[in-house]
Parts: structure tokens; sequence; C-alpha cells
């Protein structure tokens, strides 16, 4: 069995057991028009048909392509889909707060679609599903209470560079396997200008770090770039707290 | 010494600590008015002074009391706050959703106040400090990412009814101390309503339950009511995701 058909059958049966177990029957993708939750999407339908609703939440900074990339995917797939647009309380916010900088109104946004989806889950009677991936998880490259919340998350142990071939083994349309990855946050962002570096040499590195748990001098034995492994170093340890609960003075 | 004399201390130094371990100087308590955040606002005030920002977030939907008590505890202590209204984007939202039930209004405003503050604390390059005290923690008697997000919370591991006695220690203001206990979401809301015991007999019950780890039949032998038990264990149990990271599905 192919690799990514082995993956896919395993997380078939991942979501529905835990959807069960925690006795829903309806999953939310928040669908972006980017690769991770078309994957997420794609899976889930596979397991829940017409009990998976997507949620499209644009904003006034949301590229169009990403609203048409996710239209195709919908399409194809026949996904059922319905659009939130997080525009009304980000308007309201910023009118409030003109000295916003891109970073500020890119993590207030992903909170207005996390506070978004859980609200229709609340209305659904569904479990909001994840779709952050490893590669991300790891470097904190996500807003904590925004996009890295959910109940359940299939692709967490994935690194993007699987998630690329997963796509193709879905058959997620070429359009949104092709282009940049970006948290479309902004006109025009992307992830690998703000990591400086691309998935492939990131993910190189975070596997020798991360998975063979090899030290600095190991890794840099090994044709990974010195500038970029220090970043990565820094990134994983400044950004751990983002995937750990918050500290509670305990008593004892 | 006092035990909240001592409690105090401890929290204090716990504070002090795990700010500064995360490179931060300043921190933000959300005050609603209530007993929890005037606790936590009155123990960071005596560490971190005028780098503790109190903020004050109410909606359409506070009770005007809340208010006026959360600004007689900062005369009181001389404590720093500001006023950011969530109104705003709670109303773009209900515009858009007239449907919404007491509970998803409670929810959604709660999480409103979570991205209002975070934003706040990027602005600041503040910590936010958690204010959800264990018998709500263990009860699942707050939202997900909205009342139950933050970076480090003081008071997670004390009951209620020792929050109780820690603000008469501290010189909490009596008529924060005296008034019935609320989540403050809708006008009139009682916690002890909601879950229909005191937290005096709540707390009694959780500490055999979950400190002593006594079974259902032992607690049942000390006088406990056998109803309020059974409301407990599952709440505890429907609501312990409340307090862990999402499932992600592990590749083995």
């Amino acid at each position: 069995m192919n690799k990514y058909a082995h993956i896919t059958e395993y997380l078939k049966g991942f979501l529905k057991a835990e959807v069960s177990k925690r006795g829903f029957k309806k999953v939310l993708v928040g669908l972006s028009g980017g690769l991770d939750s078309a994957v997420v999407a794609v899976i889930a339908h596979r397991v829940f048909k017409d009990e998976l609703l997507c949620v499209k939440m644009p904003s006034q900074y949301s590229s169009q392509n990403s609203l048409i990339d996710a239209d195709t995917l919908c399409n194809d797939f026949s996904i059922r889909a319905i659009t939130a647009s997080i525009e009304p309380m980000l308007s309201a916010y910023e009118e409030l707060n003109p000295d916003m900088d891109k970073l500020r109104i890119g993590n207030f946004s992903s909170r207005m679609r996390m506070a978004t989806i859980f609200d229709i889950s609340a209305r659904e009677n569904a479990l909001v599903l994840g779709t952050s991936n490893k590669s991300e998880l790891m470097l904190g490259y996500g807003t904590i209470y925004g996009d890295l919340a959910c109940a359940i998350n299939p692709i967490g142990d994935l690194y993007k560079s699987e998630i690329y071939k997963l796509a193709k083994y879905l058959g997620v349309p070429k359009a949104i396997i092709d282009k940049a990855p970006s948290a479309d946050l902004w006109e025009g962002q992307s992830d690998e200008d703000d990591l400086g570096y691309t998935y492939a040499k990131i993910d190189s590195a975070l596997r020798l770090l991360v998975d063979e748990r090899l030290s600095k001098e190991d890794i840099l034995k090994k044709d990974i770039d010195k500038e970029m492994l220090e970043m990565l170093i820094k990134r994983v340890s400044n950004n751990s707290f983002k995937t750990e609960m918050p500290k509670i003075a305990k008593m004892v």
C-alpha cells in the first residue's frame, strides 16, 4: 500500500473513533483556500460525508484567490460549505485601534475565526477539526487561541512536506498545491518568506532535531544550514508554550 | 503564619519567577468586577506595582455594578486600569446571528475578551494572567479559548471557597466579596444557580473526589448529596477536555 493511502486510512479511523468517542456526529473545518485545511476537509469528507460542514471565514485582507480555491475544492469533492465573514468584528476593533500592525491584525483575525467557528460548532452541535501541521506546530507558526484552537487535529503529526504529498494523493486541486504556502493574514504573505527558508529545508532539519533527537553538532555534520538550524532551535524553544496548557501555581 | 498570608507569599514568588522566566516585566489582568480577578489583581499588584495593567472589558450585557466594583478595587489599591469594550465586535456578530441563545452569546463574549486582552498584551509586551479557580476548572465552568485562556494562572489550584478567604485576607472590597458569584455573561446570572448548589457544598465534594481520591461510595458515607455528587462527577468527566490540549493523530 502506498504510504499516503496508508496514512489516509489511519486518519479516517482516527477521526471516526475520536469524534464518536466525544458523542458527536458532525464536524467543522475552517477552510482558508490553503493546503492544510484542504487536506483535512477531503479526509473528513471521506468519513463524514454531509456531516462535514466547511466554514469559509474571509476578512477584508483575504486574497480573492483563496476564496476561489476553497470553492473549487468544495465543488470538486461536493463538500458542503458556508461563508461567515469576520470583517464586521475585525473592522469594529480596528476602528478603535488604528495603530495595529500587520502581526496584531493577523493574530486578532485568527482569533475572530476561532470565535466564529466555535460559535457555529455550538449551533451545529459539531466538533471543530484542527488544520495545523507538525512544521507549524513545532515552529509556533500559528496563533495561540486562534488557528491552533480545535477539538481534534488529524494532521498535527505530519510535516508540511508530507502534507504536500498527501494532498497530491488525495487529488486536491492543483491550484492549491502549487501556490506558495501562506497564512493569508495579509496580501502577499508567504510562510517561507516569513521563516526565511523553504519547508523542504526546514522539515529536513526538524526531522533530525525532533524525530532523530540529534544534537546540534551532529545535525551540522549533515549538510544543514547553521543559521537556519539556530533559528529553528530558537523558534521551537520560544514557541513551545503554544502547545502547552497555561502554567498553574500548584499548591503543595 | 496565617494560611492565607502564606499562600499570598507563595503566589507572589510564583508570579515573579514565572513572568521573569518568560522574559517579561509587565502583566495584564482582565478585571470583571468579580472575586477571582480581584484576588489575582491584588496579588499581582503587590509584585508588579505599575507594571500591572488591568483591563476592563464590558459588553452591553455587563451589569453596571460590576464596573463600579472594578473601579472601587482599582481606587482602593491604586491599580492602573483601562477599559476596552467588546460591545462593537459582539454587536457586529449578533447582527449577523440574531438567533444566538444566552449561552452562545456568553461564550462568544468570553472569546472577544480573550482576543482583546491578548491583542493588548502584544501592544504592551505583557503577559496575560489567568483568573480561573480550581472549582471552575474542575467543573468546566468557563469558556475554552475564552476566559480559560492565559499564560500563567496563579489561582488555578485554589477552590472558590479558598478564594473567598484569600480575598478577605487581602482586603478586597466588601461589595466584591459579598455579591453572588457570577460569570456576568448575562444580567442576573449566578454561578450557584447555574450549578444548582453552593460553592461551599461543591468544594467539599470536589475535595473528597479530587484531592482525597475517594470512590463515589466512600464519598456518599460522608453526608454529601447524592444528586450533587453525580452531577459533579459527570461535569468533571465531560469537561476535562477544557484543560487539555487538542488531540493530535500521532503517526507511529
